[in-house]
């Protein structure tokens, strides 16, 4: 996304910006949450809300927040801030243009749950030098202030874009973001963000509807006797429809790729038990999955080492690593610093 | 199943079967943790089980356990016990022809969890009009008498089997049974069940283990970012192989039929995402189905009323009423007595 030279900033990640003030633009569970958790280490964050209801809910709670989005960016400019875009996919695009107008200096990532969409809008806007895209991995059936929890990201993964030629100082800053508020990073692609995203998030909401729908035709009495597998199964099947449309649609070129498969899967499957009486090969395949995460979660990440943010092949070593399952930490941050020649 | 005129036992169902001796047959976790439930509650209950392991485990918890079937099933002759069968599908036919030995006139039921092949069975060894299906939805996860809980059915829905012509006093014995470990009965059909559970249990083992293999297919990185939505979508892919494979497989028909509707109704998400970019459609029906499960899971089930058990049209009028999502409860049961002319 960055037209930067990797020899600008290599071996020399601009720390001031670890300590740079927080400007949230949105602040939903998603924005509300990283504003609380920010505010509350001791750096100074605030944050923007359109609504002036929740900007007096996040006000009378202690946090620093404004309704007036010109005089938020003026002042994200003035203190030279990291800006985080919170607002829901459909929201962005006045959002980056009032951006590009009064802050366009600032550093500038996002939480939104696709990415490719949202680089086209920073594109448009002008803005993809001064951008990195992230995603925290955290709860979505909840939403408002009221949901917020400065507590939300302790223990997830958070994915930074590490795409060639991405800015090595705003990468840096952003991981450092995630890294302040208890996550882990995972540095990840653009495109593949999404066609990730679409297998391990996106889809499970479409199979959690086909799943009910078909126990629901069955009326009453089905429902009646649905249990544990039916309730785990459906749970996020609960999920706002609007919630839904717009997470799911925003993302429909990968979710359609994931469907396919599915639906390859799914006659598969169906075609063996029809003519051999077995259901053995799908449900081995998902068991192999399931257990290869289980173990995966029940055991701390191994940390992403031997990287040093603006060398050389740095952004391609982070997704390399990645793709073995290891993560950004501190401990990976450390390392970094020590080895800095600087 | 049963060749019984409704005249014969019609508004005096066999109230001495309520504590007649309880023989479980199989002590897993169904027939372990129903044979806790009932010998706790002080009636006169007695288990089998092949695994002399087993029995010494039982034996040692202080239950009333043998491992050799010709002397549990004389006792049970002898006694006029009710007969639980709570192996697993795969095992049921000897145990049959065993019980058609040694205990012909016992009354039968079992806990397993399709009905149409146990029918079949039950047919084979001439047994027909001493059996009345049966299928607490009760977990399956766990396995074996470690995992015996005899709060297991607390709560629970048991299916107990309410075909035409079926024995009004097994049938009221079994409901009893189901009644006294803390269970509501819901009266379905043989058919009607396997078809019924092949929707709301046994396809939802199918869509996750396909949901699992799908994000399986991105490697480490895709399950490292994996999270509420998959963690709860696949959780029951990570059950035994073995123990799923015995459940689909023995429900093969009616798995099939829920296979193609899933299709159908996977290709229409997919074809609507594709030409329209939306997936309203979908996410709506599922939605629907979930809420509604939520609103009746939140409230205690309405009781069926005003049915005599053995009266004409008994067994329909409590399908009937079934449909409508009310349960056999104990109100259901000591209306009937009250309302018995006896």
């Amino acid at each position: 996304m960055s037209a930067d030279t990797p020899s600008r900033t290599a071996a020399s990640p601009d720390t001031s910006r670890a300590t740079a003030p927080l400007c949230v633009l949105g602040l939903g569970l998603i924005g509300g949450s990283l504003l609380r958790a920010v505010a509350d280490s001791g750096r100074t964050a605030f944050g923007h809300n359109r609504s002036t209801a929740t900007v007096a809910e996040a006000t009378a709670a202690g946090y620093d927040a404004d309704d007036d989005l010109e005089r938020t960016l003026r002042r994200a400019a003035a203190t030279d801030a990291l800006i985080v875009v919170a607002v829901p996919v459909t929201a962005v695009d006045p959002v980056l243009d009032a951006i590009a107008r009064w802050a366009p200096e600032c550093a500038i990532t996002d939480v939104i749950s696709v990415k490719q969409a949202v680089a086209q809008s920073v594109s448009r806007a002008g803005l993809s030098t001064r951008w990195v895209g992230g995603h925290p991995m955290a709860g979505t059936s909840q939403s408002g202030w009221a949901a917020t929890d400065p507590g939300l990201f302790a223990g997830a993964s958070w994915v930074v874009a590490a795409d060639d030629g991405v800015d090595p100082s705003i990468w840096t800053a952003v991981a450092d973001l995630a890294l302040s508020v208890g996550a882990v990073v995972v540095p990840v692609e653009t495109d593949e963000h999404d066609r990730v995203v679409a297998a391990i998030s996106h889809l499970p909401h479409v199979t959690a509807a086909i799943t009910a729908a078909v126990a629901g035709g069955d009326g009453q009495l089905a429902l009646r006797l649905a249990a544990g597998s039916f309730r785990d199964g459906t749970r996020v099947a609960g999920t706002a429809v609007p919630l839904q449309r717009a997470m799911l649609e925003a993302n429909t070129t990968a979710l359609l790729g994931a469907m396919d498969e599915a639906l390859d899967r799914l006659t598969r499957a169906r075609d063996d038990l029809r003519d051999t009486g077995s259901v053995e090969l799908v449900v081995a395949d998902g068991h192999r999955v399931r257990t290869r995460w289980e173990a995966m979660t029940s055991a701390p990440a191994q940390p992403i080492t031997g990287v040093t943010v603006g060398e050389s092949g740095w952004a391609a070593e982070l997704r390399r690593q990645a793709h073995l399952g290891r993560v950004w930490t501190t401990e990976s941050r450390t390392q970094i610093r020590s080895a800095s020649p600087s």
